[in-house]
């Protein structure tokens, strides 16, 4: 049985743990900031608790190392592992060249998805994107990341940078865009719960569709500047919300233009 | 029996047609430009084609105008019907001013969703927006539509306004930002499918939570300057996409000091 530490006890450490537990893994040692919760997560896990970042005598199979960004890089100069230990941190936006000075193999083992403690996921779905400084390496950690998942793939740090780029758009200002239609219906005191049937509905559509511009729909779209001029004009209240209405209806009209 | 007629045989009056058929109202004629599309809804539902504008022999219970804007107001100045017919169109962008000469019972029937020819819907959850000028007419149209639907709302036509910029930050912008990063991720021969279960869940989580601007995450709102910068000077060869990336990530920063 392969055996699976980790460094970290946060979200992304959470369901990692559980998911390679429930899939008859061994989880070794968890070491965290906050022993407390290192504890915890050794309790769903059947760990135990390292109490610093020494791994030597322990020597898993595999040390996940699931930090927050900012931390990585400390965690990683502090590690002390011996060279039969295969070291991958879980990061999307870092890349494997925090581990130059490493004199272990190293690896990034980044499953691309939002955690949250309290909402359980499929982990069969979960998109796992791999990167390793050798190909035998890589193989070993295919075969682990396929026990969890069927949506596995060879990422290189420059291709999950764009990646990230490509996130921040369809998933961060996604959410500030859905935000400020929020507060648009509660000026007017209507409910957020109207939007969300038609919400969900063009989410679906987009990500069924060839490309999402094939199922673009709206005032701009259709080249409609009545109905553009009378929203830009209700939004004058609002000089930020009124600037990205300007700038997301020209970018929608010139889309095809830029590449 | 109630008999509801339609003028139309797009999307809407498909859906429309259907699910009242469905429900057990007698669909009684269907007039639509394009005589063809009319036979093949008809035949669908039941129903019979009016190949003019004059419904006054027919006199249906409810009328449901479900054409485009555009085409709204001439249908309505051309149409021709008795004073015992409620007529109601079916636009989320149009108020019911646009019935102001009329000289028989009028309102505004708006399911507020968007429609494909071939994806089926569950109507039930799907909010329709009632208006009508008067009590007893909203009633009457409130029965029919509580047929269809949990989901029944009064929406004035200064409400409809609103909820429809609301729905355009929230589905055509939404829409476009997938686009967007469906090109950056095209660009450097990534597939869009490697995001797909990280949008299906932030949309899940932004739905569920109290506030959308809860659940927000990304480089902007943890104020990580340094992966903001390499994001922007990645977008530089894409002008339209790197003022976006701008303007959305102050927005992000500044959301709480704007209402």
């Amino acid at each position: 049985m392969q055996k699976v530490s980790f460094i970290g006890s946060g979200k992304v450490a959470w369901h990692l743990a559980k998911a390679l537990h429930q899939k008859g893994f061994q989880i070794g040692e968890i070491y965290s900031r906050s022993t407390q919760n290192a504890q915890l997560l050794a309790q769903e896990v059947a760990a135990k608790v390292n109490t610093n970042l020494d791994f030597t005598s322990q020597s898993p199979d595999l040390l996940l190392v699931a930090v927050s960004d900012n931390a990585l890089a400390e965690v990683v100069g502090n590690l002390k592992i011996g060279k039969q230990t295969i070291v991958a941190h879980t990061s999307g936006s870092i890349g494997l060249e925090v581990f130059r000075k490493a004199n272990y193999p190293y690896a990034v083992f980044y499953p691309l998805q939002t955690f949250s403690k309290n909402r359980n996921l499929d982990f069969s779905k979960i998109p796992i994107c791999l990167e390793a400084n050798n190909e035998e390496i890589y193989i070993f950690l295919e075969k682990i990341a396929h026990k969890l998942s069927a949506n596995v793939s060879r990422i290189s740090s420059a291709q999950r940078k764009v990646l990230h780029i490509a996130a921040v758009f369809a998933c961060n200002f996604v959410n500030h865009l859905l935000a400020i239609s929020k507060n648009i219906l509660d000026k007017e005191q209507l409910s957020f719960d109207l939007l969300k049937p038609l919400i969900q509905e063009t989410i679906t559509k987009a990500l069924e569709a060839k490309h999402p511009k094939e199922v673009q729909t709206g005032p701009a779209v259709r080249g409609d500047n009545l109905v553009l001029q009378k929203h830009i004009a209700y939004l004058a209240e609002n000089l930020q919300m009124q600037k990205l209405y300007k700038l997301l209806s020209e970018s929608i009209q010139h889309f095809d233009e830029e590449k």
